[in-house]
């Protein structure tokens, strides 16, 4: 089975589960919990962490599958939360209408809260297989995502006056970047801190990348509105740095990735894996497609 | 120490940990995680649930505390986003304003994510102490939450046309009572099976109650609108059966309740706080004050 098929297999086996087939259950909120994962972006969290956990030996893939699919379950949880009408009121996401535009904003608030929800109860469910290394990952899930320093920060970042740059970053995009290197580690049962480094410097190659896109595409070709960081007034490395200045800062950001890898048996694939995003990420260099998120 | 005081630090030292003292963090997001949990209301939930894992021998307090107050923290962050103006839109919430309306939109939303995770997070922190009760109830707590039966498919069922009266009633509000009670068993180290008719009970009579205040109380009694059910077109006892016939009704639940406890070391004093919190829930009939949500 191809890696994609793989991570594809586990979202849809987890998303079941919130389903709860044969039970009753509101259709319309199961009906939503599916629309919001499938079809799913470039899936690049759960590849990051998966393709950590086979460097790592993925002697135990159930658990890896779970920590694949939870960490992408948080990351549509926000994405459908951060297009609500109190965020980015955004109408559309990955080319089609936004959660709350496609069944209602109560349905959306719900689909966000069950997605975040159902995340921890996937990796619990693995518990007796590998307890110690199942904490761990509730652990590091919970750390990235909510306060003091995961994405919910991020987020609650942007109703500050006065901003801590480097926390906002962090927080907003670098978080599950560290925790799909991390998880990924914990999930192989491998010492997850070494592998910081790895997922900080992959968060902050997507923001500047994220900034390059926003600001050079169109809602067309990123299936989102576009020019929302300029709209909203959030601190963006374009307009630090300019195009090309933020070109070169992705390079040398990425090339640092790569550098930090730490030593394991599958080193050479996972700085293939690195370098394979580093030209996806680069559009104006490259001239590739870059793929929704 | 006595219970209140115990449950009460539980909360605080959970919702201190959000906060991150110390850490660079969104201080206003920091702000209304204090705010949407203290003062709290009756902390009911919490209260059953430490109940119930004493009547058990309470071996592992530290796991029964994380268990009491990531149970609130969930209640805490549903009435957050319950209060929503997508939902109930409601200014006023155990007597001060709600949290949207103090803080933003945004942060509520934010706030209620943030609870719901620091609620897993609470719960995997012990998991050293005692791997599998923590998983245990990881699961159960996210079952009681999420979908497909939690309070997330209760407040979902409200967006359907046509309605499982049954399934909704027990995932809106029996949800976390059966949490409680099942939760409190696993803490301690037993089986939590026998602890289902308990819960289920008491949220049924919880329903009841609830009915019954939000037929005959006004605003300023219950610190939050009154007439909601109403108003919302739910299904409601009092609606159903009559305000005496609801008050009939609520006493044979809890006499059911109190029969349905498992036998254990605490079963008479575990008898007597489901009899007070009979007294508190039939405000007509015994004229004591209502503890607000």
């Amino acid at each position: 089975m191809g890696l994609n098929t793989r991570i594809e297999a586990a979202i849809a086996d987890a998303v079941a589960i919130g389903q709860g087939a044969g039970r009753a259950t509101p259709p319309r909120l199961a009906s939503a919990l599916h629309y919001a994962t499938a079809p799913g972006g470039a899936r690049i969290r759960p590849t990051i962490l998966m393709s950590v956990a086979m460097a790592c030996g993925d002697d135990r893939p159930e658990v890896s599958d779970a920590a694949a699919s939870a960490l992408e379950l948080i990351h549509c949880a926000s994405l459908v939360h951060d297009d609500l009408p109190c965020f980015d009121d955004a109408d559309v996401r990955r080319g089609k209408a936004s959660v709350h535009r496609a069944y209602s904003e109560p349905l959306a608030v719900l689909t966000g809260d069950s997605l975040i929800v159902l995340a921890f109860e996937i990796l619990a469910r693995q518990s007796s297989l590998a307890p110690d290394r199942v904490a761990q990952l509730i652990m590091t899930l919970a750390q990235r995502t909510g306060m003091p320093g995961g994405i919910c920060a991020g987020q609650g970042w942007e109703s500050e006056g006065e901003v801590d740059l480097k926390a906002y970053h962090q927080a907003k995009t670098g978080a599950l970047f560290i925790a799909a290197t991390q998880m990924g580690a914990i999930a192989a049962g491998q010492e997850a801190e070494p592998w910081f480094e790895l997922g900080d410097r992959i968060g902050e190659a997507f923001q500047v990348a994220d900034d390059l896109r926003d600001a050079l595409y169109d809602a067309d070709t990123l299936g989102k509105p576009a020019g929302q960081d300029d709209l909203h007034g959030r601190p963006n490395a374009v307009t630090e740095l300019g195009v090309q200045g933020a070109i070169s800062r992705l390079k040398d950001i990425l090339g640092g990735a790569i550098a930090s890898i730490p030593s394991c048996r599958g080193e050479a694939q996972l700085a293939e894996m690195v370098r394979m995003y580093a030209e996806r990420l680069t559009p104006v260099v490259a001239n590739t497609t870059v793929p929704g998120e």
